[in-house]
């Protein structure tokens, strides 16, 4: 599927050529990294709270990133219409669905959200079989989620991602060890990173900003293979260079900013791909 | 105008003797960034959001910073509740009028601000032009806003930067390639910086922090003046020495903490200075 | 009293092989610094702004950690939410009374928390002066606060930090130059840091933190006592390192997560030990 790695090469040059703007609402811990990962990555960001702003934004965006760490009250309204205007607008919308369980509003949210089936989920194993669960997308393979934590393993998510996929006629990635990304039709795991990234409070977070960005000139399914390889491939590269997270965060923006449309596709394994 | 480099010089010294205190409300993608802008180039840094905190550190402070980008419902409030205070204490309230045309809050905000009559205000070509026009301060000379964006060159904002510092009494800054800076009466270009400068978010909101900072021992032309010039030979000598933006970001701050007043006022080409 | 030492050495150790979860509401200007020190002190960080999420995090974390930096509406009620969740569950909350006497809510907000007894209080000099002030924990050799700034010495709040150690029955850190702390019935100074801790916001904000990372493994005084050293110990050294403010941020982050647990209890000079 030499296809794939076209698509990707394609993706990440269109990026650095427009710099293309994907406007997010975030969680306040990490909104200055996802900012500087899109930029860095070739994009434009744009960050907002507040509904209508979030409209104007989204309307002149290629796509839209939602993240639901940390919520403050203006997200209820805002969050659902943005996910709104994307579909719409026939706009990827990437939702991280942090936290899942926590607190009434993050459900309030996430419920009225699928209606818009967002093109785009991006979240760690436990995360991802938490919304499956939470949005009935189960069946008897895809097991039941243990709560919010990241020890579960992406094989044991796959499924949920699955499922979840075809619902919203998406993209599905979960983020670990090992990266999975599903269309509903076809699935790939990704390697890369560096223990790390763990180590630095939004990896995940900007990622998912990334995959926006990628996502306003490609597919969902591309936007998160591609957004994956780079960063498995800079956080192989910024771990190589330093001595702890706090000079990691600086090399790994370094190397998103400097990674090639070939280095990165050079990351991703198309032999890995099978029909799910 | 050896005048002006004195004036430069003065002040930046009596910054980093004094470590005047500006506060500030702005926008959580670049507040941290904002912060460590103003203590790197000496003073102190206030944050906050609640119009009372305002209206009670405008009154310690020696000017204030009102950046518009990512609003909250809270801004309503405090915005002009700071911008108030400073015109009726006499300081400079430094005002970012960024991303004015998205959203009803934020019109409505800058709106409330005009009877203030701030200081200083700094932003883009694009913004400085959205916002004469938005205040009603154009002539045949001044143009039309193509709308917010930052593709609009600093020449074409000209006539809309003079008209708005001869409304306020103030000065007003455009940053860009080359920046410009007028109090109405005489205006100057300043070069310098880095393309980097646009791969770092943050960089004009932390440019317009430092203003604020200077314009607490200075009258906001020079402030404006030292502040970009500051951040033109900062910018210069990181770029000089990084990789990539995450690199970039770490070096700009220690170039701003380590530039001498000297340093700074030689990156002033005095000569340009032209009665607008 | 080498047992401190040996305690500092065991909660270190505990924390970094058991990744505890103190759960935040803290300031947006240095959130992200809070949750990075977290981090990288072998912790793991949840941030938040709603009540019931804060209900929830805290009541799977060890510990918590409240900031008054640059509050929002919200705090009003998720604050104390907190502080209450810890005390009926025997958890340490870390409060760090920043700015103290600067708008109403901060007022409110701390005096709805005194009866919760948050077992550790950390913040400069003047804010702790002026807590004792505000909860009427005052006597006679306790004297009265300036005002909220960072100029008066530590020595001028060690009575007020042991009343209020004494009310909570908990610790009470104070930094600065030296700083010091005391659970009520000794006390303690310590040595080392920077002045570059003084030009990067937040190293207060993330030394609370990270005492609330450590709270989850031990007590109150020993938690105090280990963040601070580990403090003074990364500070030392990463300031011998750079040449600025930026490029020392990165490399404290790099020196807290490479300091070993007899590193940190190397930095406590328990001789300095002294009844209270």
């Amino acid at each position: 599927m030499n296809d794939l790695k076209a698509k990707v090469i394609e993706a990440v040059k269109k990026v650095k050529e427009t710099t293309p703007l994907a406007g997010s609402i975030t969680n306040d811990i990490t909104i200055n990294f996802v900012a500087n990962a899109q930029l860095a990555s070739g994009g434009s960001a744009a960050m907002f709270y507040l509904a209508d702003e979030g409209e104007a934004i989204t309307t002149i965006g290629g796509a839209a990133y939602l993240n639901m760490g940390a919520l403050l009250p203006v997200h209820k309204e805002s969050m659902p219409a943005v996910a709104r205007t994307c579909d719409a607008q026939g706009k990827v919308c990437v939702v991280d669905p942090v936290a899942l369980g926590f607190g009434a509003l993050r459900s309030e949210i996430m419920q009225d959200i699928k209606q818009y089936k967002p093109k785009l989920i991006r979240g760690n194993a436990s995360e991802i079989k938490t919304l499956a669960s939470f949005w009935q997308l189960t069946d008897a393979e895809s097991g039941n989620a243990k709560g919010v934590d990241s020890t579960e393993s992406v094989d044991d998510a796959v499924r949920a991602a699955v499922l979840i996929a075809q619902y919203t006629d998406g993209a599905v990635a979960i983020s670990g060890e090992v990266d999975f990304v599903t269309d509903g039709k076809v699935g790939i795991r990704l390697h890369g990173g560096s223990p790390l990234m763990e180590k630095v409070t939004g990896c995940g977070c900007s990622l998912g900003g990334v995959m926006a960005t990628y996502a306003c000139v490609t597919d969902p399914f591309t936007a998160a293979v591609a957004a994956s390889a780079l960063y498995n491939l800079s956080g192989t590269r910024a771990a190589a260079k330093v001595n702890g997270p706090g000079s990691f965060y600086s090399q790994l923006l370094d190397e998103i900013y400097n990674a090639s449309a070939e280095d990165i596709a050079s990351a991703i394994d198309t032999e890995a791909l099978f029909e799910v």
